[in-house]
């Protein structure tokens, strides 16, 4: 019989109500006659009020702690729907991560998974039961109850198809799909029927909030396909996998952007004094993300380094900085708000080294000036004023045809 | 070096500001030098949140996946009383029941404890932690998590104490301890510095609310003194264990009573067709508690049975006599309402007979009328009318001198 992971967070499991929904949908589900796992992660009113709680206790919350109290939410959800299914007439059982046999290493708040231990599950789908399991949650060999970090529940997804040999995972989303740009900013915006696993991080990356790459990296590894579409319409979603048919001949297949993004510059008096790794590893330390970076040479001997950082993370970064400034050696830090990131992705870019040159002089041509370039194998991304953002998105969805029909054989 | 168990709940650790408090107490006992666990309960405001969020999924919850979901509540107070002992500078680690090796049988949502494997839990002993377990939780041997129904998280506490061979098990309640009666009713109430584990029973099964029976029975089995004592003052409470010095002369320790109680009476056409073992069985399958039970003859052949249980369950209870009237063959079923019951409690009634009938005795002179009886080795209850309720009590509490301070060497 053939296994099937499906994945809902967020307002499909905001309410009882929602739950109820959910558990009318994964029921028609497994009446085609699979075996079902159904991930959920935390309601997300109860993942606040956990960590409120935990705020007005402490500023420093131990990370082992911090695990077996949020681990509750995902926990809470996956016996509500449990519940849920029950009521509706169908059969569930739900399981904690432990019990799903998520066995992870001991990295408290952003555990890696070691292996899936599925035997259990695999008892349940002999008595006909919907497994639901809770996302983002496992155990560590010494029993402590462990959370993945972002990404958390999509991996817990993808990791249980892998370890069930399943046909493949979906993941109920607030989107139809991936689409060629925002549909929200870009009109002409279309929606993917496929796209591969390097594209998608690649977008995952440049901020679609949809899925975390940790996701999509994991599924990669172990060519599990991935379907995203909508919880709330039924219409076909966006198929991610390892090779995308007849999609090649495509050389840009979207367009992407992640606003309110801040740089930072940091300059030293002279390369003796410069580190680039020991700042970077105090922001992480402290787990500031950092995106582009970019070096450059002021008066040819004086280096500095450009960074973009959220917004969110900007007062915490400067903090940080300024408290390790002595330990770092810089001589001075800047930074210029009121930035946004737009990005053209592609996997048939890498062996065509004119994608980006034509992105500049498009952009050139509608005068948007460019603050910052970063580039990989297959997208090209630019830092642009945060009130062109909108208009640089069209532009290139147009420069690139995106809006253009995919031929497709299937 | 001593073990003790101690155990909050309810309004001790209602808010995060509380737990911080309960944080601080628990500190300064592991300062004396032991080994401390600590047992919580759910926070009330999140067992209401987990109740209702259930209710509007489904009216009849699979016992598994509640125990499931309310077994949640508990784990969240215990890491956040285990990062409030952090933060205040103390060592600590929180358990969920299996983590704590509570191990049940497999009756979801009123398991009885199996065993308790305490390796774990001593480990962390040797790291100078106070451990925090969450109560009324455990696991059964299939690995699903059970709950161990009313007293659970006391009776937690007590068995935890008994494997772990503690020295004693403090619970902190909103009462300083046992009082000769509610204190709040009898002005001349007195807290007692020691009852015996028979007579806290009695206390316990007559409404006293401080202590389910369970778990004192449990301590009563195992000879584990239990200390009930004030969450919010610093003064001594009262000892709960085997025997009680120097106080076996007093006939009577103490007036207890339950308010809002309904008495049913259930009428037969003849003794064929009346059976009360079937009349209780269809009350305890739906889970209504039944107290005193009187069987009486009208008319010589006319067998009738009343008994009282709570108002709350009162709809619930006349619903299911219903449903069920013509399987238990019943003629009529009546019904008063606006009753209470008062009842005296002491270990050496047993061996006295007169002490019921001087409590009649004094309540006839008093006027107050008696509805029903009820007596047991150690204690006599009386139904009155709930208006008399108060100065049945102190009336009582008056004939037995309970205002008199008792003797005592220690």
């Amino acid at each position: 019989m053939q296994t099937i992971v499906v994945k809902f967070g967020g307002p499909a499991i905001a309410t009882p109500e929602k739950i109820v929904q959910v558990a009318k949908k994964v029921i028609k589900e497994q009446a085609k006659g699979i075996n079902l796992v159904v991930v959920v992660s935390s309601m997300t009113s109860i993942r606040r009020d956990l960590r409120q709680f935990a705020a007005e206790i402490t500023d420093e919350p131990s990370k082992r702690e911090m695990d077996a109290l949020i681990s509750t939410g995902a926990q809470m959800t996956s016996s509500l729907l449990a519940l849920a299914i029950q009521e509706q007439g169908g059969k569930a059982v739900s399981f904690s991560g432990w019990q799903a046999g998520i066995q992870t290493n001991e990295t408290h708040r952003n555990a890696r998974i070691d292996f899936v231990d599925i035997e259990r599950i695999e008892q349940h789908f002999e008595f006909g039961e919907i497994v639901v399991v809770s996302g983002f949650q496992g155990i560590s060999e010494a029993g402590n109850i462990t959370t993945l970090g972002k990404g958390g529940s999509e991996t817990s997804a993808v990791a249980l198809a892998i370890a069930l040999n399943a046909e493949r995972v979906d993941i109920f989303s607030m989107v139809e799909g991936i689409f060629t740009a925002d549909p929200q900013i870009v009109e002409s915006a279309r929606k993917l029927p496929e796209i591969s696993y390097d594209e998608m991080l690649e977008f995952a990356n440049l901020g679609t909030q949809i899925l975390h790459p940790r996701s999509v990296e994991l599924a990669k590894k172990f060519n599990m396909p991935i379907v995203v579409l909508s919880n709330e319409q039924d219409v076909e979603g966006t198929l991610i996998k390892g090779d995308v048919s007849m999609e090649k001949n495509l050389l840009v297949r979207g367009v992407a952007y992640e606003s309110d993004i801040i740089r930072l510059t940091i300059g030293y008096d002279s390369y003796e004094t410069a580190s680039l790794a020991e700042v970077f590893s105090v922001l992480a330390e402290h787990e500031i993300n950092v995106d582009i970076i970019v070096q450059a040479v002021i008066d040819g001997v004086k280096p500095t380094i450009s960074f973009t950082i959220s917004k969110e993370e900007f007062a915490e970064a400067l903090r940080v900085l300024e408290s390790s400034k002595l330990s770092l050696g810089f001589s001075f830090a800047d930074f210029e708000v009121g930035l946004a990131k737009v990005s053209i992705v592609g996997s048939a870019m890498a062996s065509n080294p004119g994608v980006a040159a034509r992105m500049f002089a498009r952009l050139g041509r509608e005068h948007i000036p460019v603050k910052m370039v970063s580039t990989s194998e297959i997208k090209v991304s630019v830092v642009v004023p945060q009130e062109e953002m909108v208009r640089a998105a069209n532009t290139l969805h147009d420069e690139f045809n995106l809006a253009m029909k995919e031929i497709s054989i299937s």
